[in-house]
This record gives structure tokens, C-alpha cells and sequence, in this order.
């Protein structure tokens, strides 16, 4: 699997006169974005979690770029004006330490570009274009087996011409050694050219792709008016229909995600696939905790089989106590009954703040005369949008020496938490909710040491048992059972994600959301059913207008023939409806889910037939 | 979601002279095949398991079609010489009864087409593409909201143009019926037409579409000459890289299956999901048993899942029989040893037949006393390819009065079985083996009226419960917990693909495929571990060489280079190692994998380096 990519971003731009000389040709600007923002973007949408940057020429620029970008690297060619692009590479490529895609900074692409590349079964493959009249082309001549034999700006050097040199091409790590170790100066394109001399460097021609470099001015008005509306309209015709998810998970997620399931066939023994999921694994940990003392167990199934893994697998005789203040608490506590798990229920009222004090003196009391082993709760009530302070409960378990075992299913990931410092023993979380990533993978968090000594009580289930799923993982690199393999794959890429934007700022931005939606909801005279100060900022629910001829199976379609899904309430006591605000989502989708609302409620209101 | 498409095929191809009169013009060849037959692969590959075909000219060719594909019907427009295409669309349309596609049968396109207008979240759309120079070229006029206005063969008639009639048209139902209602014949172009006055009828342009229609021999002439290789090479560079799994599961899927994956977020609790659902449970259940008496019970989880949700939901204080000739036998005594079902073990050779008299003998004896209540079996050893003979122990099973779990996970969609016949009370399987689908989904198979009263002993697992599954199932239409909403998708798409092809077509390509793996072998003197007669066909177990410089890692690196992905053996006593002959691979595949296993056995005996 290819994850890293090297831009060689050192030149100098001199054909662009002024333009060129205020910023590196990568920065400038075509469909509202610089070229390589873009460029960056969308290999960080096709999996690339590593680019070195070769820079020179203005590097600052490059410099600040990388210190804004998690994935992102610079290296500088220091002799950037005397010496040509396979300097640039030499050094760039030497901070990779694996097989790359290696692009020009300065060109602009349709990602099926990158698509090409990636699912080329062959190791090094220089990528061409059919003939684009863009100026300035790069002719390649290759042999009958595709090998590429030569390159040339004159068509007439050559004696056949399969294409031009886009910019994009694939690299073993073994084959760009040997480059390195021929060529020190000159062009990289040569320098690929005299290498597949002896190694096989093969072409691949998209006959029209959509590209353009940008060397001059003539080709800087030709990518902005010519090749940024083909490639818009061409990525939009492979575009997935955006729907709005409100609920509470599965959230609306990236079309890089979804694709991300994309991958060719692969069986989970592979050791290819056990980094990816020790990868996965490690990057869910760390959201929340050290990953060197901690781990994630992951489980294919939903998020209860998290919470049944956690349950079944961490306490043994108990007693357990349970904190009930919603659907999931309940949830919890029935888990523990149906596993023979004594069990005391804390209940509390599902829309106001958990009294620490009594729940407390509950868990000092403890149990059928024995203490309390284990306390499990809820950090986010997705019934009502509930918050439990988490880290207040952690420090009233230390007092007493009770583990803390948190169902974190529709809080991880978006709330910061972190497990040490919270006193929490296990967390348990799923990848389709604040992640964005697909349903179909369930993980506990825990202490390594913790899971290394599990041994649950005979009668638990075989599956659902994280002492043995850890152990076996430890030591053979896989899961005990398959996999759901491209479900993985889209979580990589869900954690990419994350990582790009920080769990800090995703809450920032679900917070956003929510905050548009509280003004909304304010200006349509509806209300909430948990006090402000107490909201998730996730999940809100809504109490129902007593308005005539509202009913929420109306508004749910009217709402979803618009684009959004929303959610019935789950009170048996309390008529609401919940609207979530997590998910590849911003403020500008909840006021279009805003004025949807607006506009059933006053049709409703006029008693419109076909409300 | 769209799932249905009509064809309009009832048109004369008068221009096409001889040609026209010989066949219907979707019968004409373009790339080694009928370019209705093309076109009918693509809407399957999307997902379309229901087409209507309107016919007329020639139609008995039609009628031949549908009799040999089971989601094809044709619908005949007795006055197909003196009507137009609307007289078609009208008879075909009727015969529909939701949303559709609808597509001309003369047309030659780029599937992209078809993904378009699936993500188009607007309900009446109709295909236009940029200037194709094709030759009788509809032209088509917009207003600015994208209404269709005005269709006509001359340009100038026309006050703008948006593109190109293409002849794929996405309408709903409602808008269908309005437009037969106000058009009983004529063209059915300008029928929608007249139609976009009163429904929003929108057209999408995707500029340099590639695709041609066929009305004349320059026509068919382009198609084959600049359509046809353009189609191909847009194809294939979205096309993912195909690497070939001859592991017994996850096995090699279509691209079709994979991309399945690739749908708008959708809330696994809607109704739309919900009836997805149910067809997918249907559509698994009707491989093995009558879904009107029996019902797959789904859940998120791997193969082991399965086994566990069956054991633990099944037998009640039992006590069970479990046979043991193979790691999955042994793994289902582990799964009631660790539920605390009283259980005992029937140990046989992993490469020799079962004893069923013994196996009887056994049964008859009980355990502790009692009579045994289940016998749980393993139909299909992956350990070793070996094949347990389920309807003979079926047989036995009724006579004593015991009820046969069985273990289907890698027979499940291969080997043809009647549950009913062979005496199975469940069967566990999963979506990602001989299914063809993707790893994530469990489910276990039986009859309705034991799954609507099993209630498992208390202790047994919360989450693998599959009474309460099935329960709760039946009453709401979702799924008790969040299931993976992608993966079932997939397995939609995997079910319509193996209805496409047969249980026993199936098995008998994989049946191909292993004879040519054991013709293979035997050239390469290798040998099986299982008698022939006793083996699956499914995997092959092969004995190790004993060829000084074999080693399995180098044997498996060198194949996973070349594409082909091999198994280690798993049996203690016996060195080996596995080939399985399933999932989306032809005979081609495996001559290409013995090939490479060839290669590599020459050159570990010549004690080449790197191997």
C-alpha cells in the first residue's frame, strides 16, 4: 500500500516573471485554492498520510504550509538555483523511507490521476496524458512493453510518442535508490529514463485526463479557464449524492471515506493488513489515551457489542453498578443482567444533571454486603443529549477504588477525553460516529496491562472476549476472527481525517453546528429538553410542538425528501424528536435543515394537504 | 433507491437496411458482444435487479434474453410498425411499478452514465452530453433552472443548447404516469418534453460523456471505431486493481460488489434500509430454504459470530454433539465450553470420511445420562478442504431425535443444500465467502418458528441473541443494533450477482477452477492431503514438498508478488498448504497461480537467491 508522496516544489518559477517571483508556483491560486492545497488534498483523500515536500525556491512558503499539516514535511535543496529536480528529489526522497508517489508542485490534476497510479499493479509507473496543447509539453517515447525509453520537449526527437509527461508517478523505494545513485543533477525526468534502462519503469496513459502545468502565464490562464472546469466537472460526475445524516449515528461521512472501501481484495492474515490494523488500532488509542500503555481491542459488530465486550470482559464477579439515566444506562444495566453480572442500577432523570453526591453514597454502599468492583456509565446520553461529567465520576471511583467503565459510543472522538487523568479503566466506541468512519467495527479502550491480564469468567461470550482478541493480536499481527476488512480501511481513512482536523476543532465545529441549530430552534419557538449547560452539543432533543397537524413521521420525510434525516425521540414520557449535529457536516447544512423545519411547521400550521 | 430500469427495444432499424432487418438493434455487436447485453451488465452491476424491456421488431430475440436472465421481463408493443417510442415506453412502464431508469436499446455508453443519474438527487433527470459529432443528434434546450424545454434534430431550431439527447432518462413514477396520461404515442422525447411544463423534468450534462447511438452503419461504424475504444480506456482507469484471493474467505469480489459500498449516507433505521434489509435476509434464506417458512437472521460480526449466536441461542441445557474432524469443529466445542453448554466432542481424522455409524453410535449414547438434545457439525473443513456429508448425518439426526446445527460458513453458496431436505435446524454463514460479498456480516439460518420462540438461557450473550434479533426484526423492520450499513449493501449487490449466476453455476466454476488446480499439481507432483472423492472442492489442502529450499513464506511472497494470495496449512501433524478455488476467479486464474507456483519450485531447487 502506498502512503507517502514526495512533490519536488524547488523551482524557481522564472517563466512567470513577477508571479513567479512573489510565491513558489504551488501557491498559486486556481478555483479559490492554491495548486498544491489542492494537490495536498487530494492525496491526503487517497490515504497518504506522508509528503515531503523538496523545496527551495521562496521555502518559507512550503515551511509555513507544513507547520499548519500534520502529514506534512519539508526538506529543503539548498542549492535549489544551481542544480536541477533530481536534487530536489534526492533529498526529498530520502526522508520517505518507502515506495512513492512523487508529483511537480506546480501542476493541477483530476484525482483520477492519483486513482491510476494507485491501482496499477506494477511498482513503477510514470503516469501520461494524451496530447492537451497546453505549451510546453514533455513528449515520452515508450518500448513495446511500456517501458519508458525516452523524453523530449522536441516530438520530433523522438520516433514514437505515447503521451506526455503529466507530473505524477509511482517509485519503488528500490528503484528510486538506484536513480539516486546514477543521477546526483540534471531533471528527474531524465534521470527516470536512463534508470529504466535497467529497472522496469512502465507508462500509463489516461488518454484525456484532465491536467495542466503551470510554468508560464499562457498555461496559468489555460488551468483556470480550461483545465479547473473539466476537472470540476469531471470529479463532480464521479461525485456520491450528498445526504444529510442528523442522527445520532451513523454520521454523515466524506466521500474520501466512503472510498476508501475501494480496495482491491486483500485477506486480513496478510501482514500488509495487520499494520494497517495495528495502525488503526494505535490511532483510535490515541484520541483518548498513550498508546504505548494503552490499546483499542477492536471487535467486528456495533457499538453494544463494544459495550458487551467491555461489560462481560472486564468485570468479573462484580457487583457492578450501573448509572441509568437514559436508553444506553439501561442498555447497560440489561447487558449485565443477561450476562449473570450482579448488578445495583443508579437511575437518574434523563434530562437533568447527575446528582455525584447520592450516586457516591450509592457506590459506598455497595452491593448484597460486598463492595463495588466496577461502576459503568454513560458519558453521553443519546436520548436526550445528556452529558455526564466523566472525569467528576472517574475521581469519586478512585476515592473508592472502583473501576470506571464508560460507554463512549456517541462521545469519543468529538468530546476530548483523556483516559488517564478521567480515572476511566475502559472506554467503548464505535467508528461511525464522531469518527465518520462506517459502521461495522466496535473497540474498547484500555490499559495494555489491563487487557494482557483478562480472563472473564466461564460462561461469557467466546466472540466478544478482549482478553483473548488482545492477546492473539499481540502476538500474530491479526484479528482472532475476519475482519471486516474494507470497514477497516475506511476508519484509516476516518482517522486521517481526525488527524487532519483535531478532536479539539471537530468539537468546535459540531459545536458550531449545534449552536446554529439552538438559534434556529429559538427562532421557531421551540425548545430543548435538557438545560443548555447540560447538552452533549451532539445530540439535541426537542420537544414537540403542540402545534395542530404536527406529526413527526411528516416532518421526517418532509425533511428527508430535502436531504435530511432526523430522528424520532426515544422518552417514553417526554414527545421529542432528536436532531444530531456531528458527522462530515457544517452550520450551513443545519440552517438548511432549519428552514426545512420552518417551512413544515408553517405548513402545518395552514393545515396544508400534503403535510 | 433505484432498482428498476425499462429498455425501449421495440423500434424497426430501418436505416440500418439488412443489418436492421436481420436483428433488433440491440442485438448488434460491439466489442465481442450485443450492446444490449452490455447494457443490461451495467444496470446489474448498479444494483438494477428489475428490467422491462419494450419490444416490438423482432422481438422473439428479446423474449430469448429474459428467458435466459432472471431480473429481465419484456413487455410487447403489439403496434411497435405503426406507433412511436412512447406507445413502448407506456406497455413497458406499466409493467414497472416504481421509479426507474429508462434507457434506449440502440445506445453504447460509458457506465458512468449510470452512476450519475443514481447520485442525482433529483427525481426526473435526463442524460445530456456535450457535441458528440455522432450524426442525428437530438439537441436539447434548458431553461436556467435545467427544465428541459425543447428537443429537436435541428440545431437551429433551437434558441440554446444544453447538450445532446443521450437516451438515459431517470423519472419517477409519478411524473411516468402524468406523461402517459397526456401521450399515448408519438416520440417519447418530446413527450417528456411536454411533460417538464408541469413537472420539474431536469436535464444533467456531462460534457464529454462517452457514448454513441446506432441508427445507421456509420453510426454502428463510430461506435465500434472511437465509442468503443474510448469506453473502454474511461473504464478502466477507474477500475480497481485486481489482486486474486485463493484464501478460503474473504475471497475475491467483483468490482460491482466492491462499489456497492459506494452509496449516499443512509440512516440504518429508515424504512428504505429497513426493506433492504428483508430482501437481503429473503435473498439469503431462499439459497437454502423457503423464505415464506425460514428467515437469516443477520448481525454485525464475523463467521464466529455466527457460530457462537447459533450455539448460544440454539441449544438450550443441551446436552451437544459437536463433531470435531477439523479447527472449526474444535472451535465449536470451545464456543459451548465457554457458553457453559454441557457438550462432548465426536473426534475424527481431518482427511478421511466420517464414521457415521460410529458418529450414530455416539449420538445414541448421550452424555451424563441424558440424551443428546443438538449435534453441531462443520459441512465443509476449510482445515483441509474436507467435505462432511450433512444430509447423511441429517438423516441420523431425525432418527434419534436430535436437531443438526450446522456450520455452513464456507459451503454456504457453493454447495447446493435444502435445509429443509438435509434436516438442518440452522446453519451459520457469512456474506464474505462463497457469496462473494464483504466481511462484517454474520447470519444464521433457519426456520421461522424456532426463531420466534428461542429464548436462550440466562448468561448467554446480550449482543449474538437471535431470537431477540429475529424478534425485534419482525416487529420494527430494523435491525436491533446499528448493523454495517455499507457491508449490507454489498451483500445486495453480491445476492443479485449470485441470482445472476446460480448456486450451481457457481459451484461448478469453482469446481473448474480446482480441477484445474489438481491437473496443475499433479504436473508439478503435489499432492492433496484429501482423497479427492472427500474433498470440497472449495479448498485444497497440499502437502508440502519436501524439495530442499521450500519454504512457505517465500512460496507465499513469491505468489503475492505476482497477484495470487495463498494460505498456510493449519493442521499440527501434516505440513501443508491451501489453495482456495472461490470467490470471482476463473480457471485463467488458477493456470496463472500454478504457473507461478511452478516458477517457484524450479527456482528453490536450483537454490536460486532470492527466493
Amino acid at each position: 500500500m502506498i502512503r507517502t508522496a514526495v512533490l519536488l516544489a524547488a523551482g524557481m518559477g522564472t517563466r512567470l516573471g513577477t508571479l513567479g517571483a512573489r510565491r513558489p508556483k504551488g501557491f498559486l491560486e486556481v478555483g479559490g485554492a492554491a495548486i498544491v492545497a489542492r494537490s495536498l488534498g487530494r492525496l491526503f483523500a487517497h490515504g497518504i498520510d506522508r509528503v515531503v515536500i523538496g523545496t527551495g525556491h521562496l521555502h518559507a512558503h512550503y515551511d509555513a504550509l507544513a507547520e499548519r499539516l500534520p502529514f506534512v514535511t519539508c526538506v529543503r535543496n539548498e542549492r535549489f538555483a544551481t542544480t536541477g529536480s533530481m536534487a530536489t528529489l534526492a533529498v526529498a526522497g530520502d526522508a520517505v523511507g518507502g515506495d512513492f508517489l512523487l508529483l511537480e508542485s506546480d501542476i493541477l490534476y483530476d484525482e483520477l490521476a492519483l486513482h491510476v497510479l494507485l491501482n496499477d499493479p506494477r511498482p513503477n509507473v510514470v503516469l501520461l496524458s494524451g496530447v492537451t496543447d497546453g505549451g510546453d509539453e514533455v513528449w515520452v517515447e515508450a518500448d513495446a512493453a511500456g517501458t519508458i525509453h525516452a523524453v523530449s520537449k522536441r516530438r520530433a526527437d523522438l520516433a514514437s510518442v505515447s503521451g506526455e509527461w503529466v507530473g505524477i508517478s509511482k517509485l519503488s523505494l528500490a528503484t528510486y535508490r538506484a536513480i539516486c545513485a546514477a543521477h546526483a543533477d540534471g531533471d528527474y525526468e531524465h534521470a527516470i529514463v536512463a534508470a529504466a534502462a535497467t529497472y522496469a519503469i512502465r507508462v500509463r496513459t489516461v488518454e484525456d485526463l484532465a491536467w495542466g502545468e503551470i510554468d508560464d502565464e499562457a498555461q496559468l490562464r489555460r488551468a483556470r479557464d480550461v483545465v479547473w472546469p473539466r476537472i470540476v466537472a469531471r470529479e463532480s460526475a464521479r461525485a456520491i449524492r450528498r445526504d444529510v445524516l442528523l442522527t445520532p449515528g451513523p454520521a454523515t461521512t466524506t466521500d474520501s471515506v466512503k472510498r476508501a472501501q475501494l480496495v482491491p481484495d486483500l485477506c486480513p492474515r496478510e501482514a500488509e493488513f495487520g499494520a494497517v490494523l495495528r495502525e488503526v488500532a494505535d490511532g483510535c488509542t490515541a484520541l483518548v489515551a498513550d498508546s504505548r500503555t494503552h490499546a483499542a481491542v477492536l471487535l467486528g459488530g456495533s457499538g453494544t457489542a463494544a459495550v458487551e465486550a467491555m461489560l462481560a470482559s472486564a468485570v468479573g464477579d462484580g457487583p457492578l453498578l450501573v448509572v441509568d439515566n437514559g436508553a444506553y444506562g439501561a442498555r447497560m444495566a440489561a447487558i449485565a443482567d443477561g450476562c449473570g453480572i450482579p448488578c445495583a442500577v443508579f437511575r437518574s432523570d434523563a434530562t437533568t444533571a447527575l446528582d455525584l453526591a447520592a450516586l457516591e453514597s450509592a457506590l459506598r454502599g455497595g452491593h448484597d454486603g460486598r463492595p463495588f468492583t466496577h461502576l459503568a456509565v454513560v458519558h453521553h446520553e443519546t436520548t436526550t443529549g445528556l452529558l455526564n461529567d466523566v472525569a467528576a465520576i472517574g475521581a469519586r471511583c478512585r476515592t473508592h477504588g472502583v473501576a470506571l467503565l464508560v460507554d463512549g459510543i456517541s462521545s469519543y472522538a468529538a468530546i476530548p477525553l483523556d483516559l488517564a487523568a478521567a480515572n476511566v479503566t475502559c472506554l467503548a466506541a464505535s467508528a461511525n460516529k464522531n469518527l465518520q468512519g462506517m459502521a461495522g467495527i466496535a473497540l474498547v479502550i484500555g490499559s495494555r496491562a489491563l487487557f494482557a491480564g483478562l480472563r472473564p469468567p466461564r460462561g461469557r461470550s467466546f466472540y466478544l472476549n478482549l482478553g483473548e482478541q488482545y492477546r492473539f493480536f499481540e502476538a500474530e499481527g491479526q484479528m482472532r476472527f475476519t475482519p471486516p476488512v474494507q470497514t477497516v480501511m475506511a476508519l484509516r481513512q476516518a482517522l486521517l481525517e481526525i488527524r487532519l482536523e483535531g478532536v479539539a476543532a471537530r468539537y468546535a465545529r459540531y459545536g458550531a453546528c449545534w449552536a446554529t441549530l439552538l438559534d434556529g430552534l429559538a427562532a421557531l419557538g421551540l425548545e430543548t429538553l435538557v438545560p443548555r449547560a447540560l447538552q452533549s452539543r451532539l445530540v439535541t432533543a426537542i420537544r414537540e410542538p403542540d402545534q395542530a397537524g404536527y406529526g413527526f413521521a411528516a416532518l421526517h420525510d418532509h425533511c428527508r425528501q430535502r436531504g435530511y434525516t432526523i430522528y424520532p425521540g426515544k422518552l417514553a414520557d417526554r414527545r421529542s424528536f432528536r436532531v444530531a449535529t456531528i458527522g462530515a457536516i457544517t452550520p450551513d447544512d443545519i440552517r438548511g435543515f432549519v428552514a426545512a423545519l420552518g417551512d413544515y411547521l408553517r405548513a402545518a400550521a395552514m393545515g396544508r394537504k400534503e403535510y
